[in-house]
């Protein structure tokens, strides 16, 4: 099955938005077992729109399209898609409740006579916008399934994975059967190497119990293995039967979750679970370690806080670093970044401190440490600072990134072995 | 002029990688009077390649792919072009010595017999690439132009704005102009009021001048008019006569830059001219304002250090905040901040310090203070601290975008100031 994407936005094709529903669109079908072929970016354009369903609808037979659902005047979508299967736009009461109440939802007041929301082509499905106002329509036809959502992300997104998507596998897919993602996140491996070195013939064994997908991310990959089955223990006994085939391979050391959590999720939620005070010493990320740990809401239960001692003095006044110290061995430097640890940790009375000096470029490179170079430090229970040194590749803001990627996953690990 | 871009990248429609160049085309072209019309997203699959290269060509007059340009396999563009066209390959000595260049300049050994790059359709226009190796081509026929381009971003946009964009404007514009974008960047205010309300006609105005843009961002908008002149004195006036007419509208007080810079480097590029510096006292925004401003290269020059007191706790040992202040007043008040920037503004040994404490959710909100207040604090050189407080929306990580927006345009306003 195939599915081809329509993104009807103007202010795409004029640079004002970036358009991410591609990505999470090709992520979620990917991790389901379904392709993304094509994706058309149009204007709110109704000749452009029905000439961009026509192709659409000639080659795949599954359209999806995004946009042009609003209640203004520019949003044509719902027009043209009645005037493309010939289908009269009549008064739904369906749609009417699902509008209504998306509207109280929402505490504002929902005046029939203002909106055509409830207005919508006869035959047609209606859906519920989880995350916003607008209703989703979908037409199936000859096996064809044409659906029209909205445009912003979270209402595309949720209407997709809620809506439209359970409708297709009723659709499309075998009934009554159980389906289940199973995720497994390596960290520090380049995806090269993952199937070709590391864990050769794992692709091919996974393959045997579903769709096998892989993602790359910051210095980190997520293996994905879509299975399924007819009933809910044999689901069970499938996903173990994955795990344990990933488990036997030597990608097993470099596994940190099992799960669909973000890194700073997974940190802050076992942090919180084991009751672990956490905080930050930071040079060259100036402050970005932080800033991603506090991304996650309640961070606060465990993270206390941090210091970006970006100068050299700061590092002696605030972190107790000695100056004999910086004298001898440089800012960038295992001895330093022990010495930030300990101080943080003293000053912020925390559990656990990381901290971080390092080269982020692209000047202040040299032989010995080149741009790129990361001195990681980090203090725990036994309140002995350790420290390891890491050469990474990019630019500035990329090599902040992986910094922070790798104090990231050293502070998981911190908190596993506390 | 219309331009349809074409991407080639099996890699985003698995969802590997964000497409960021239809983005940064799309504003390239509107600054420069230019719309972008369609974007197809296809697989490196030979059939679906001709197919679009045919449904473009037939449909538009200028038509650029990205993608598929590499040594590997799996890069087709090139043959699918040249059969397309119905060009001989051959190996040209341009290509060649483009190649050469390139590799020299990455200090690699170029060895023709195991590359592609030196051979070329018979008739296509060469350019370099300069940011990678593969050299891009055109086509000129029937008035029509054809360019295929390499699918990494700095690569894409390095080619299409140094190479292909001059040619372009050879090829279909006016010889021996002058041209230059005037943009201007305002803050707070909402991009649907600049033009309807605030300075009305104004967009009118300036199109007198030119083609018309407006690009919004982090509560800001950048506006742009592209002009053009016979020389470069009649340029300058043109200029002149854009920057007067905007500011004789109210939108005066609310430009903060009229340039290219974006907001931390102006702010880097400004404290280091007068040589002040900055440090921060964060709590809602947990490091982002540090970390934006130690993304600016040589930031280290100015910016000092930060302190991220997220607990109460911090604030009190590490930033001189008063117990009975927080009781009193609670962490999120103008009272906090002010104390945050003082304490700040002595631990961290800076000229300006700024404070924020606010409550970015979704949890924490509270009648009087509701998820989305931030107390911005500031202190300079009189010593006396001040504060402001801002309701703002979106989501917890909009939020600390959004705060740490505010915090970066009141240091810029401070660094003017001082």
């Amino acid at each position: 099955m195939n599915v081809e994407l329509i993104i009807i936005a103007s202010e795409i094709l004029n640079g004002k938005i970036l358009d991410l529903n591609t990505q999470w669109l090709a992520q979620f079908l990917l991790k389901n077992g379904i392709k993304l072929k094509l994706v058309t970016t149009i204007e709110d354009d109704p000749n452009e729109m029905y000439s961009a369903f026509k192709n659409a609808y000639e080659r795949s037979d599954t359209v999806i399209t995004s946009g042009g659902l609003g209640p203004t005047k520019d949003d044509l979508t719902k027009n043209i898609f009645s005037k493309f299967f010939n289908l009269k736009i009549s008064r739904s009461q369906m749609a009417y409740d699902v509008v209504l109440k998306n509207y109280e939802r929402f505490n504002r007041e929902f005046i029939e006579e203002k909106s055509d929301y409830a207005n919508v082509p006869e035959l047609a499905v209606v859906y519920n916008n989880p995350s916003g106002m607008a209703p989703g329509l979908s037409y199936f036809l000859n096996q064809k399934y044409f659906a029209i959502l909205p445009g912003v992300p979270n209402e595309f997104q949720s209407m997709f994975e809620f809506e439209i998507f359970p409708h297709i596998q009723k659709l499309f897919f075998k009934q009554n059967k159980f389906y289940k993602l199973v995720t497994v996140k390596t960290k520090m491996l380049p995806e090269s190497k993952i199937f070709s070195e590391i864990a050769l013939g794992l692709w091919e064994k996974l393959e045997g119990y579903g769709q096998v997908s892989s993602l790359p991310h910051i210095l980190g990959v997520d293996i994905g293995v879509q299975i399924s089955a007819d009933s809910e223990s044999e689901l069970k006994n499938k996903e173990e039967d994955v795990l344990n085939t990933i488990l036997m391979t030597p990608l097993k050391n470099h596994i940190w979750h099992i799960g669909n959590l973000s890194l700073e999720e997974v940190i802050i939620k076992e942090a919180t679970e084991k009751k672990i005070t956490i905080g930050t010493a930071e040079s060259c990320t100036g402050g970005l370690v932080s800033s991603r740990l506090t991304n996650i809401s309640n961070s606060s239960a465990v993270f206390i806080g941090g210091i970006v001692s970006y100068s050299n003095q700061l590092k002696i006044t605030l972190l107790n670093v000695l100056d004999t110290t910086l004298n001898k061995f440089g800012a960038v430097s295992k001895e330093t970044v022990m010495e930030m640890s300990s101080g943080a940790k003293e000053k912020l009375g925390v559990n656990i401190a990381i901290s971080l000096s390092g080269i982020a470029g692209p000047t202040g490179g040299t032989k010995e440490k080149p741009v790129g170079t990361l001195c990681l430090g980090w203090i725990s229970k036994d309140n002995q600072p350790k420290a390891e040194t890491f050469n990474l590749a990019g630019d500035r803001v990329k090599l902040k990134e992986r910094f922070s990627q790798i104090a990231l996953y050293k502070l998981l690990e911190e908190i596993r072995n506390y």
